[in-house]
């Protein structure tokens, strides 16, 4: 490994987080640039120019440069496929794109959820794990599997679809159109949708109806785990279940794949023990092994730059020996 | 690859089923011996015996011998950890057990389904892919996953208990102890058993009760996938269900994993269209990419020596580069 520099970046609907770091995961560089979801080419463009300005030291050269991306992502080629928050971005060779703005550089694309599970394998929340699964609770629900140290991605690269798990055959709507998905009552949108029909329900409180009332479209996962933590017991309900969800959910995937640790990510995630106990419940109970229900379930401990890092370290990994 | 032969032996709790057959999976010879569960050392002697006077050209040695075993095995070490049906025989190392029966020869362990998981990659329904899924509905239901050629073991050679998905939070009580395991719908164990409550239940049908009270004890799935083939309603409805559980358990495989094709093992999957039909309705369903809804179900092909075939081949492959 020599010492030049590893960029990553994140590419997201709204915008482009990246970072510049070194081989090892320390930072030298943060940042953000606005997305533009019909144009990939201004869009990279404009990410080679920050990255280049931002190198003012004559030793600093960059040595690879990863994509983390929303869809099915081709990490052998660098094709992006299917990604809905990115309508301009689809069906073409991100790798290329990114070279053609920035030179002849080793570019590796790598799906976002994937990306920053392998970021929290090398520098967070799974170092030293060679089996890890991660759900990303974010307005749908992510998910990443690592066998061996190395990254499923399946046939087709269609694997880590762990949000539409389908835990009942009869449960909420899921925004994909099924019903009983895990997405459905552990992602955001889910959670919010379901907190607004209690909200009218008969088993609504009086505080939940006028925190739906006053909040209308803007209500979030942040307004209901506040209200959760105040001791309502029609929201603490609302995250039980999600929780117990979530727990049938991991439990499915200890069973399978017998990860050393489970990684929760995401901004659900930040409802901690009032998502985490009833998970843990259901872990106890419904794994098979001894050791399987004592798999650890941990957050994620990289933040918003987990995706980058990762991208940064998974394309300095593609060109070593496996 | 030299021409010696390849022996596979799957270890049961009643007997011992092994085969002696060419690298490319030709049988040479098959059959089987008695196990002592209770004494690994003169079952594995006797079966050093039987095998060495099956060699009756001077030019007939054997390359490497592959065990297969119910319970967790580390196919590292050859160590057999839990292994109910062989209490005798958990805690010891099975690969040096063999190799005092049978000389210096290499011998590599596995978990059964694992085995006959592989002898299906190798040499039947799973030839050509790089991503499986097996299901074995026996008694019990057992799995495997392959990723890219490789068998998944997980964290402690955990994975695959693919038996104890849990697939609803109140359901049939399954005979680890849970309730709503994928085992307690599709195992032979829990049919019979929930057939039994449906026989005398207001919903069973007169058949069915007849069918329950001359058989008692003997009743088996045979007995019922008749009786369904027959068009008993009752019968035919349990088998629906057991289907759409199995769909359920197999969509979370499919958007988990990406596997090329999901394999269908076992005497319950002889039921066939009866079970896979309900099955495939829910993959249609319930699996989030198109490509991933087409994900063919196929039966085993190897019959009842899958295991030691893919025992022996899992040997073979053992010593060379990945």
């Amino acid at each position: 490994m020599d010492g030049r520099l590893l960029v990553g970046a994140d590419v997201g609907g709204t915008n482009v987080k990246y970072v510049v770091m070194t081989p090892d995961g320390a930072l030298v560089r943060q940042g953000d640039i606005r997305t533009d979801p019909m144009d990939a080419d201004a869009t990279l463009g404009q990410l080679a120019v920050v990255i280049r300005e931002g190198l003012r030291a004559p030793q600093q050269t960059i040595g690879t440069i990863g994509l983390a991306c929303a869809g099915i992502v081709d990490p052998v080629t660098g094709w992006l496929g299917r990604s809905p928050n990115l309508p301009g971005w689809e069906n073409r060779n991100l790798a290329e794109t990114m070279q053609r703005a920035c030179g002849p550089l080793r570019v590796v694309a790598a799906n976002d959820v994937n990306a920053a599970l392998y970021g929290e394998y090398r520098f967070g929340a799974g170092r030293g794990c060679r089996h890890l699964v991660m759900i990303a609770l974010g307005t749908g629900v992510g998910g990443g599997v690592i066998v061996d140290g190395r990254l499923l991605t399946g046939h087709g690269h269609g694997a880590g679809e762990i949000g539409h798990m389908p835990l009942a055959l009869a449960g909420p709507h899921c925004a994909c159109g099924n019903i009983g998905c895990l997405e459905a009552y552990c992602g955001s949108y889910g959670l919010v949708r379901r907190a607004r029909e209690l909200a009218t329900a008969p088993d609504g409180t009086a505080a939940l109806r006028d925190l739906a009332a006053a909040q209308g479209e803007s209500l979030t996962t942040r307004c209901l785990f506040d209200l959760a933590v105040g001791g309502d017991v029609a929201v603490r309900r609302l995250f039980t279940e999600a929780g117990q969800r979530l727990g049938q959910a991991v439990s499915s995937l200890i069973n399978v794949l017998a990860p050393e640790r489970v990684i929760i990510g995401g901004g659900v995630g930040q409802a901690g023990d009032l998502l985490l106990d009833p998970c843990r419940e259901m872990i106890a109970r419904h794994v098979m092994s001894p050791p399987g229900r004592a798999t650890p379930l941990v957050l994620a401990e990289l933040g918003p730059h987990a995706a980058a890092m990762g991208a940064a370290a998974l394309a300095a990994a593609s060109g070593e020996a496996p």
